[in-house]
């Protein structure tokens, strides 16, 4: 009998991932869903960028430079340069999605058995990376009682070992949609430096923020060797299958190692390459339109969420995710039986049961992630049926 | 200090890419290089394939589904059928290139510490890969005066431990251009029965055969269980910089395990996908253009290889290599001098050492790859420059 690897075995499937079959159940049964569940904006991406891809001239498909054609890379400055990032085309490695930035950075900084230490609830393809990378993912839990800020350094001192090797982060947060402040900032640069640690920050969601100013790990100062950005166009620009991200980081034997990682899959793709340039040129008020949609979503959502009855939404200053507690039994049970025994005017709403974003078992089973990537109207929709659902669920509290 | 990984540290650096900078001083200079080292085809790639991509009509570039577009899978599905392969849609997963395809089989079937046995000389990147995966390369070694035959299954016998867990292939193969026979395939097929191992077949150079039919690995009986494609359209329509490939198998448990890695890594490139489902579509007639021209050049090339003073070059039944043994000292060295240190006629050409084929330390010092992707007459020149550098090589044996 042939085996799989352990590893195989010990992958997570996607948390989300496995409502699907209940979500079509539910559809072809003529029942409407709106999709709460995925960070798959509905904003369209920029026509320019599409654009450059489809006047596009070049005869043969070739591949790229390992780390991104050069003109990008180049661009790219400008473009880190106008959020306070300053960096040389050379400190640029282009990856396949923001994906292929967190694998790398695992395979480069980590071995097999060390330890990562990430703030739960967070991001769980986390998860399924550090499970290939045989690295153990260490979690600290926030809290929803205060809207996930970053949990006090003495937790994760409590949770440093000699395996410790980096922390990770994500800011503006997926899932809780919590924006770190300077200050949190400035004790996750105080406690790399005193542990010796990479810090690994996932800022996809940079260009959303509601509630003040994303402060960039690379804004830290005197930790230029510990910090690693994961960056991605998915999201900024609505562009998720382009799969077009960047490794960043100012510590040459990082660079040089990743390298070698990215010379082995030979180059990230190139059409979207060229939708990745041209974004750097969009006006400088794309942000500003595409931000106040997302605010005003936000804003609608955690006051709808916030005025059923023992449901609590913090308000979430940034990316475009909202955490909510619901007076549930499982969040796992409830999201499913959403799908399977409920609607409410032929509709339905599909949530992301916050388990699947926790480390520690047993926590978030009255929590539910809401991707706010549909319009007003939608919304509005999804809300009446989810306050609906909440007073005839059977496993209400 | 803050450290790489070891694995960062083991990760091979590209045995091609170093050269890179001697070609570029060479450029400075003036003399025109001939780029025979990398498989990057100049044939076009067809332009309803490039235009299906130009003329698409979505307006968000959204994630596809995690193993790749319904559309497109089901559409590969007719493909496989027109090459004798029998699958279906959801045996597929579509892949980020080829090079994802090695991988979700290097970390589905293999865990850190198990043995993969190839043939050598190999691909290089295979190594890069198994480094990523902790896996362990056990080469066999094939030898050029029989033209890379499949070593005595006996060798192979000679390697296997308890720890060995596949066999890997490449066929027709990069870099030796040699097309396994039906004979040897059964070989191959007794063996992976008898010892209970995975075969990855890596066929990314299917169409190109000069002298008899390819047979598949998924063409052998009674080992479905055992059997993984890797595949990739990059060689076939000329179209690398898309990183599109597919993961392909009947074993139900590695396509379960497998879909977990790239769920974690949420979709493969949209842009591409277009562009590889269109590709189905060329007329009949498409591969018996690329595959004339590419024959052409083999003949070509072969020729003029076997007319040099002591250069021996095996006539390549498939891909678009071929691999020569010339009369020199160490084929790292000289490949640097073509670059550093010769230039006929203001020409020099660029070869690929095939020391970094080959797993066993020491093995190909004399011996180059060469990849006809250039036009007749390039290669004449190029030829012209190899024939002219060989006479006055200080290094010549």
């Amino acid at each position: 009998m042939l085996e799989i690897s352990q590893r195989g075995q010990a992958m997570p499937a996607s948390p989300i991932r496995k409502l699907v079959p209940y979500a079509e159940a539910a559809k072809k049964r003529g029942t409407k869903v709106y999709h709460l569940n995925i960070g798959q904006p509905d904003i369209e991406t920029p026509k320019m960028v599409l654009d450059a891809v489809r006047n596009s001239h070049f005869k043969v498909l070739e591949y790229s430079h390992s780390a991104g054609n050069e003109s990008y890379r180049k661009k790219l400055v400008e473009y880190y340069k106008s959020v306070g990032i300053n960096i040389n085309s050379n400190q640029i490695i282009i990856t396949t999605g923001g994906s292929e930035a967190i694998q790398f950075g695992f395979m480069t900084c980590l071995d097999a058995g060390d330890e990562v230490i990430i703030p739960e609830p967070f991001y769980a393809n986390y998860n399924g990376f550090a499970v290939a990378a045989g690295v153990t993912v260490v979690p600290v839990t926030s809290h929803i009682e205060n809207g996930f800020a970053l949990p006090p350094i003495e937790e994760f001192e409590k949770k440093i070992t000699p395996k410790t090797k980096a922390i990770v982060i994500c800011n503006p947060n997926n899932p809780t949609g919590y924006l770190y402040t300077e200050g949190e900032m400035e004790q996750l640069r105080k406690m790399i430096l005193k542990y010796n640690l990479y810090l690994f920050s996932d800022e996809a969601y940079r260009e959303f923020c509601y509630e003040g100013k994303q402060i960039s790990a690379m804004h830290l100062e005197g930790v230029d060797d510990n910090v690693i950005l994961m960056d991605t166009i998915s999201k900024r620009y609505s562009a998720c299958g382009g799969r077009i991200g960047a490794f960043i980081t100012k510590n040459q034997s990082v660079l040089d190692a990743a390298m070698k990682f990215a010379q082995a899959r030979l180059s990230p793709p190139s059409f979207a390459q060229i939708a990745g340039e041209a974004a750097i040129d969009l006006p400088a008020d794309y942000f500003d339109t595409t931000k106040a949609e997302y605010k005003s979503r936000r804003d609608l959502i955690v006051k709808r969420l916030n005025a059923m009855e023992r449901v609590f939404c913090p308000n979430p200053g940034g990316a475009f995710y909202a955490m909510a507690k619901l007076p549930i039994d499982d969040a796992d049970i409830f999201c499913q039986w959403l799908l399977e025994s409920f609607s409410f005017q032929d509709q339905t709403v599909m949530l992301a049961p916050a388990t699947g974003f926790y480390g520690s078992p047993g926590l978030g089973r009255q929590e539910v992630r809401l991707a706010y990537v549909l319009n007003l109207n939608d919304i509005n929709k999804a809300m009446d049926c989810l306050e609906e659902a909440l007073k005839i669920y059977p496993g209400k509290m």
